[in-house]
């Protein structure tokens, strides 16, 4: 039974800042995430000083029930970083300059016009008996080193939050898993926009039962919801030794969602929301601009994050005054006096002034009020009027959030890219 | 001696979800705060699964380095729950029902309207030896229970956030307060921005050994460097017993630290850069708009992240698009032919063209390549020429990146406001 044969890991954190409380520590979650998608049993999460002394007893403890230790932090160049110096007596191992990790700092500093400093070079001194494996996104190298004798695993990551996830995702992953035989793990992700988890919930109970009546003495299966603002993404996890059988098994239960959720769902796995939103448009040869007062660029800024987005997405215009509103926008004096600059009526120039500005197939309008201040009579703090126009057909809609300033605009941008999906692909609005 | 006064304290995180990568763990930063700010010296934070044998190893782990342990997690009345019966045994006592809990309970069921059901009811067996401290929040009491022998002491916690956070700030650490004489800990911090750490660490060489050689039995100084994408937080931790002198002690090192890197210093404790931007505008009674290429509106999100940005902010026009450009921003089809987007001249004539469509004091604009496409020659990757201009002066520069998309984009954005700061402030661009 394949449960028995997974190997057991452990985290060490190394780091003042995070036992001083000045930083949260997301790595070991993303880590454990990992992990447990890939059928390595996290054993414990340890987080110790920045002292030789704790770094030691906390390899010794963790070693004493993993096979496998994953480090984080300390992997600096100032004098506070002192992970190498201590792994490297821990193993019984010397440091020595590495030409290849020098070469890899310099031809990335020199790509920024820069030459590597005194501090930075003695990133280049790595541990001998270590394997090294390149960062491609930071200074410090990453150390593989293994026992011999017991052939147990220590893996140093440097502590950004950035660089752990790079390398733990695009690295240290493959390789555990080329390393440690740990049965076959499929996990597929269904992305939903729009509807609440405890609504997708209800709808999907049938499914859920049928995934745990699949589960047998060979297979596990096990459906997640997993929600972030306005979005939900389900995830299926299947383990079991015949891989084949497992992606089939998933694909059942993929179609059986699909079937009752079809209208809300938006990708698969790794797409992104606004890539999709892009693929909708490209594939009409269709092309966006918006106008935008309380999401500040950050709808612009969700639209631009997609590499190729100049494909389809001509620009934004952001009146955060309404002056700008009025000399940019077309939008009349009249209208801000008598509606305000959160109404439907603003809302509905606003789209009329992106569509002549940019001349581009569609356009999105935004205007509401993110708080914590701003809010007035009748219109409270998440308040947003939201509209979508073509040539042909403009539709506008009024929504409610309750969150901090940022994460409403966060809201107010996934709403309004979902009111454009709905509105291209002709669902109700 | 102070630092061997200091009572040493350690977390025990139980619950599988962490270990599984579903919840993030957040108690023990919250924890890890409001330690520090009393002078208890954190020394681990350990999370295991939710098994009798892995709480109890935990325990004899922590206990051997710490003089406190707070545990969180594992106190619901359900059957995966089994915190209360692992303490039970690990102290050698027994569960008895407590009338006061068991009160506590039903007063706070009947106001709203509830009898006590008999799951929960079991809430009131608590251990015989230990404190019980009411749970105002939820309906696990705390216990607090101390070994006859050593003095040393566990409390534990539920794993709920608000409730982790409530009794914890409310009513143990007055307690750990009275029982443990601890002394103080002063922490402050100074922001920088536009300098690397390493360099940064050169500069400040001497301070960092002035900041060594204050250390005495009696207090304890330290400096850290917190790096994030083209920022630097300094974060100078002191403690002792009298608090006026360590607050002394610590002014002088900013004062030291500002003579060095002054003109790299945006902020202090809890500012935010943005927020400082908006700060310098609204002290000279100025406007601000951008024009966005590259950023693609993430600039403008950066500034209207900030509560009350639209009393200095006007807005942007992002031109993802050179028709927009030249509509928009009035950039001449002959330089976009001829220099192309991303040149000191098209930045130039958008600088113009802001400060035309916006009428503000101050124009930023960028226009450069994100990634991780669109490189053309003598122009790679994270290129970007951003300006910033005053209708009397206008500066240009080019600045070279080498990280993914997002980050590219988010450095690009913070050396635009940077840039800015400069700008504004007379320093040497």
């Amino acid at each position: 039974m394949i449960i028995e044969k997974k190997m057991k890991a452990a985290i060490l954190i190394i780091g003042d800042e995070i036992l001083g409380g000045s930083t949260l520590d997301t790595n070991s979650h993303f880590a454990a995430g990992l992990l447990r998608a890939h059928n390595f049993e996290l054993q414990n999460i340890l987080t110790v000083a920045d002292k030789a002394d704790s770094i030691k007893t906390g390899l010794d403890i963790l070693f004493s029930f993993a096979d496998i230790v994953i480090s984080t932090g300390g992997l600096g160049p100032t004098k506070d970083d002192i992970t190498k110096h201590v792994i490297t007596e821990y193993f019984g191992t010397q440091l020595v300059f590495n030409e290849d990790v020098y070469e890899n700092l310099s031809q990335r500093f020199a790509k920024r016009g820069l030459k590597v400093n005194e501090l930075t070079k003695t990133q280049a001194f790595v541990p001998e008996s270590a394997e090294i494996i390149q960062n491609p996104v930071g200074t410090a190298p990453v150390f593989w080193m293994e026992n011999k004798n017991n052939g147990k695993v220590l893996i140093t990551l440097p502590g950004v939050p950035g660089e752990t996830r790079f390398l733990l995702e695009g690295a240290i992953l493959p390789r555990l898993k080329s390393r440690f035989q740990t049965g076959h793990v499929v996990q597929r992700s269904i992305h939903t926009v729009g509807i609440a988890e405890s609504s997708l919930a209800m709808k999907l109970e049938e499914v859920d039962e049928k995934i745990e009546a699949a589960n047998n003495p060979n297979e596990f299966y096990k459906l997640a919801y997993l929600p972030t603002l306005n979005q939900v993404k389900l995830q299926i996890t299947g383990i079991g030794n015949d891989e084949i059988q497992i992606r089939n098994q998933i694909d059942v239960f993929l179609e059986e969602i699909e079937k009752r959720a079809h209208e809300y769902i938006f990708g698969y796995d790794q797409d992104v929301f606004a890539a999709h939103i892009g693929q909708i448009l490209l594939d009409r040869k269709a092309t966006l601009s918006t106008a935008e007062s309380c999401t500040g660029g950050y709808l612009a800024h969700q639209i631009t994050s997609v590499t190729g987005s100049a494909n389809y997405y001509h620009g934004t215009i952001v009146s955060y005054d309404n002056e700008v509103k009025m000399k940019q926008l077309g939008v009349k004096k009249e209208t801000l006096d008598k509606y305000g600059a959160v109404s439907e009526e603003t809302c509905k120039e606003m789209l009329e002034g992106a569509l002549k500005a940019f001349g581009t197939t569609y356009a999105i309008a935004t205007t509401g009020i993110a708080g914590p201040t701003g809010d007035v009579e009748g219109k409270p703090i998440g308040t947003i009027w939201i509209g979508v126009a073509s040539e042909y057909k403009m539709v506008t809609k009024r929504f409610q959030f309750d969150r901090n300033r940022l994460e409403n605009i966060h809201l107010f941008a996934i709403t309004s890219l979902d009111l454009l999906r709905r509105f291209v692909l002709g669902y109700k609005i």
